[in-house]
């Protein structure tokens, strides 16, 4: 047995998720906090790596022991872990479920928000936690970018979208469900999809925000797919706007609204 | 001819603002700011003044030179401002006005703001921003706070809710307007009044959080209003949760809708 967990943090602090030596991530912090908790040799896996800077609402992850004993209940693991961690992360939730559960192989999707904030003076409250942009977009943004956002749903080849170097060779994915939300000043893009390729979220970010500006047209994004190539796309959003929302395990919203068709 | 300015900032960062050598203040930096953009001698006049850790969406202050002249438009001070302010503080808008104006003693009123957040688990996005309370409220806290926030409602001596040590003695303040508004975890306790005793808003939250609780009960609030005893009302709740949101110069909302009935 082991602990599936949701996992909220606030990554401006953090070198990303993944342990790395002599850095702050969450991994590591988790894995610290877990072993004064629960003793030495506890293990942290989780659904994903996120970047240095990159948010999270609804990380999931396992949490072990060694001798797959799970000395607190559920139920008293957040505020128990509370007490051995930084306040910029927190575990919100965790349940049992089996020793063979993998948090990133049983992943069926996962689901983003990007973050845009337009408008020419900063605002404090969304440091870090936006994308400041002070160039107007175009007044009629929002549907230009709800427009492009179109296209990108659907299996398509991603390979436009994901970081230049990134060794992984099968760049299909399937976009369950991409939209453009605007509150005041805030664009938000949500987006769900089977899988991710490195960056790809940031980089469909900075090329909607081109599409906010009308440097590229919306129907473009559909050659931009087609293209295949990096440099036809926009460029890598940062990493302060990113959030990671959902991760679906067993059905995804998606499918089971398919089924009932 | 003086500027009046529009300036956000998120508090955790500064010992409040106004200006204590030593320490990084939002006076201190704004009058930094302004003396490296408009040249030295510039003096910054705020409505009030805020503790360490108090936040600000709507705080007001006048910028003037020592010339009286004005060599930057209006409309360009929050860019210009922004080049020499750290992200935590921004000026967000400037108007010109009469030389004779003050920011504070031509203020008709102030707003504010004051988060709780109830939930047993901290949430890392709203560390130093919201009061976080663990212990669960009452099912029905909202309503009974938002009785309890109607006793506020009017002209009344607000001794009880003044810290002990203040040297004011006019304690009588018109409260415009007091209401409790819950989403989810968060309750916001929104007040207007034509003024604050020191720390006013932050008692009658923390006296408002114990309502929640149940511990005090929503009619007792006319009571501690009535004794004048600050030992009647709840504990000073921290400054992380309170927001400063608008100050009224000319008529106050609350002033228009009277004249109109």
């Amino acid at each position: 047995m082991k602990y599936l967990c949701q996992v909220k943090y606030v990554g401006t602090d953090f070198a990303g998720f993944q342990f790395q030596p002599g850095k702050r991530t969450v991994q590591g912090e988790l894995t610290k906090a877990a072993c004064r908790l629960l003793g030495e040799g506890c293990r942290v896996t989780g659904c994903s790596r996120t970047d240095s800077g990159v948010h999270a609402e609804g990380f999931m992850l396992t949490l072990e022991r060694p001798d797959g004993i799970l000395p607190i209940p559920p139920e008293r693991l957040p505020l128990a872990m509370g007490e051995y961690l930084d306040k910029d992360v927190a575990l919100v939730f965790a349940q049992p479920v089996e020793a063979s559960f993998h948090p990133r192989y049983d992943a069926k999707g996962k689901e983003y928000r990007y973050l845009i904030r337009n408008e020419p003076v900063d605002d404090p409250f969304w440091y870090h936690r936006a994308w400041q942009l002070r160039r107007p977009f175009l007044p009629d943004a929002t549907q230009r970018m709800a427009k492009a956002a179109a296209f990108i749903v659907g299996e398509h080849d991603f390979a436009a979208f994901m970081a230049a170097g990134s060794s992984v060779t099968d760049t299909v994915r399937e976009v369950f469900s991409c939209r453009v939300e605007r509150e005041g000043a805030l664009y938000s893009l949500h987006i769900a999809a089977n899988g991710f390729l490195y960056n790809m979220v940031r980089i469909i970010a900075g090329t909607l925000a081109e599409v906010g500006f009308g440097t590229i047209a919306p129907e473009c994004v559909a050659d931009i797919i087609a293209s295949r190539r990096r440099d036809r796309a926009g460029r890598t959003a940062p990493p302060d706007g990113l959030y990671l929302e959902h991760v679906f395990y067993g059905q995804t919203p998606w499918e089971s609204r398919n089924r009932t068709k």
